[in-house]
């Protein structure tokens, strides 16, 4: 079940340019403009961020886009107070969840290991919910790089009330909101000034 | 405590050799050559992962890079027997974790809320635990993508024991192990056949 590496045997690196979009200098933005984020944008965001790795490939991360005039009156007095102004500036506000029934699809997301769904199915929600946290954390990972890899601002928040969020956005309990993030072009005075990082000393061992 | 945006009002976007190298073409190896990774690299893929947002700041996750012979014999009996082969074949393996004392750096790192490190310490280790795993999550998506964009190619591993490797290379207690990593050049045969994706109609729904 191999096969010959698509890759040239040097893999290719990410040039300044884009380092500064993803990394370097991309930041969190505070306010948007009016300008719109179109559906075909959301769905090439997520065409990119759909790629990078989950454990046994069980993509448990799901998207709700609060964009309606609707939704957003649902969502924003479920927001911490400070967070409001700024979500209702914003053309779109994503909604990141994990599944915790994500195990369903594993006879065709994984089907390489029989059985997968059924011992999962035998843990139970709280049983799963740690994998599918986890997976869909690192989902959330990728889909911030992927919205800046399309020029946009991201604004992720983790001040709101998470089980309020979950029971108005996704009820029943197969779900767990994880994050809220705005999505949009910057606005006037979108930046705070940039937080120091920790000295790599302080991350970085070696054994 | 805003300042002028550091960009022009049009954000880059990341051309399409970026997202062949990040997202797109790469893929988990699971063989790698000879070729060895340097302290510089490793370094500057930090460099890297360190800019993208956690909440408050918090920046939990920690890095133990084993390269010794030492440091691998210590790690390999402690993989499921699969990951075996595939990690002695590497140059480097991270280990990535989540610091439950993260608070203890708030006060430098992030200064505008006063009185988070003691908020933070009255809640415990077991209180903090999701903020740290959570967080640690999200900065364990960026540095994969990090470590694509320095032309490695990783190889993430779910299948260890998780509190044996904790208690072997972060004792204490203060520390819990998410992700053990595999980086390197692959070798032959690196690539399994790319698995299924979900339908964006699985994934994405707009409120």
């Amino acid at each position: 079940m191999t096969v010959t590496t698509p890759f040239p045997a040097r893999l290719p690196v990410l040039d300044d340019t884009g380092r500064a979009a993803l990394f370097t200098e991309a930041r969190t933005a505070n306010t948007f403009t009016g300008e719109p984020v179109t559906d075909e944008q959301l769905r090439s965001i997520w065409e990119l961020a759909q790629w990078p790795p989950t454990a046994a490939n069980t993509q448990p991360l799901r998207v709700t886009f609060v964009r309606s005039e609707q939704g957003r009156e649902r969502l924003l007095p479920l927001l911490a107070e400070g967070n409001r102004a700024k979500t209702a500036s914003a053309p779109v506000t994503a909604l990141l969840a994990a599944d915790l029934d994500f195990h369903e699809h594993s006879p065709v997301t994984f089907p390489v290991k029989p059985g997968m769904r059924e011992g999962l199915a035998a843990q139970g929600r709280d049983g799963r919910a740690d994998m599918a946290r986890f997976n869909a954390s690192l989902q959330i990972g990728y889909l911030l790089l992927a919205a800046r890899a399309h020029g946009l601002a991201t604004g992720p928040m983790a001040g709101f009330d998470a089980d309020a969020v979950t029971a108005e956005f996704f009820p029943g309990g197969q779900h767990r909101v994880l994050l809220v993030v705005n999505l949009g072009h910057p606005g006037d005075d979108a930046w705070h000034p940039r937080l120091p990082r920790l000295a790599a000393e302080d991350v970085l061992s070696f054994a």
